[in-house]
């Protein structure tokens, strides 16, 4: 995935070196939260496809790119088509209203690269 | 559905009342708004089920009481079951944080009066 | 305008009685932030009315019915017209999305109590 | 204390009731976060005390009534003084703005009732 | 404009290339959305103008640079004074906090370019 | 600092550089704000050194980087340990949860340096 998009390989390497710092630390609680968010998003009745694509939801009515980029990339790593992201970005933005639109236009930046 | 949970009549009939005020006005962008929030939740790629529950991520990290229920009322409609609305909570609750729980535990309450 | 209105003469009045707590603590700091609170609302190069209705639309994309409440009602009294106001909460409904309707709803009823 | 204020005893009581619900929905992810969420504002470098009133202020810039009540009641459970509970809410007053006055005013009746 | 301004030329030349993105995906939703906000700002009851100055008050206190800068842009363009856009960002200052100060400091930087 | 710190050096500098435009345009009431905001932090009958605790769990679970990135330099040079810094910052992911781990990573780097 990193080959084709410059803007996914750049948020996963800067990602990655930050998150080595806080790793470093050893906090006990930072861990404990780090393993509740990642079983947030496991298999469960509601198929993990559908728990990123509201990880996305959550994380563009927030505002927050860095996290829009994530949920964006894992949901690319599932399967999720262009379609389907946009439709989720769609509830994002009528919720959460024009203060997203910014950041629906990098994530859009994202989807082209990703898919093209 | 009312007759199951008194949370739910009582929202749904405030939300009435109180819109009756704002169709009155007869607001042009209003009227648009209300028309595109219509839209974003139709069945599409995404079925209509899991953007109710992309809603109901969206209501609860912005902690927005009259939302979550909305959200909890068509989703519980569209034949969504009860452990589909908490996976759904839980994104909302990692992302968003503690400040969540008290919008959570109302949530649950309706929960607990729909599906019993 | 308190017999004009319920809504208004109930918040008034609430506003009233826990700002008297507030008053009595005597604390520096807040009476120090209270005064700048007056003063950013004086009539400037912006007229005051539209200071007002300013206030407004950070009450409602902030989400604030207590907010919302005051600088309608501050508006009332400067003389502002209901379609000024609803225009006003146009921009924060579309700046601040959907999850703004519930307290536009709110805003709605207190416009219709007070403009009839 | 819930002898002392009516405002504690109500919001304990309501808690109370509102939490067992999410008590016997048994949610494995909900119950993982309780747990985080209470061992965080234990005993640590930084005294209980202090992060309690680290909760109080984060309630209280982000404008959560419930949370806000809760700080506060734990903190004056641990001894925190009246002034106490005041500086801290100011520093969420000056960094939240005037947004979270409407908070404050209910907060300084609780400590009103708590404190005499 | 862009002559005078180094921050307004990047930001309305990045703005148009992520805008270009969203344009070709061609989402019905997105563009029904666009439509209604740019309908939000056109000349009504209230100036053209002070709906421009709302946006700002809106952006600000959401704390949205982006949005900050395309209503402070839109506001120079249809004649609004620097003075003007000073007491619109400082009702945001007062109520949306201190938070507000970083995006205030940038917002200041293209006030000084733009209006020397 | 400034010699351990790259992140911090920048911070300082831009921080500098963009107040002096605010200070050249001498509007009043910003000057009053920042002056009840400098009083805020003073030492009272909490101490000085938890207030700036206090503004930095407020600046994380509010999300802004540029006051993150202040109150942990502010805290450091009070004596504030690392371990002091990461249990604030733990109070504020868990109320503020993974919409927060984005700037927590960045005050890791900044605690990095700082602290070697």
């Amino acid at each position: 995935m990193a080959d084709k998009s410059e803007t996914a390989r750049r948020f996963i390497e800067t990602r990655a070196r930050l998150n080595s710092n806080v790793d470093k630390a050893n906090n006990f609680l930072v861990k404990r939260f780090y393993n509740i968010d990642h079983n947030t998003y496991l298999e469960g009745i509601v198929p993990a496809k559908y728990k990123e694509l509201m990880g996305l939801v959550a994380s563009t009515c927030l505002r927050c790119d860095d996290c829009i980029y994530y949920h964006i990339i894992q949901s690319y790593r599932l399967g999720v088509t262009r379609v389907e992201q946009e439709e989720a970005i769609n509830v994002a933005l009528v919720v959460g209203g024009s203060i997203v639109i910014p950041h629906m236009r990098r994530a859009y930046e994202l989807l082209t690269e990703l898919y093209g």
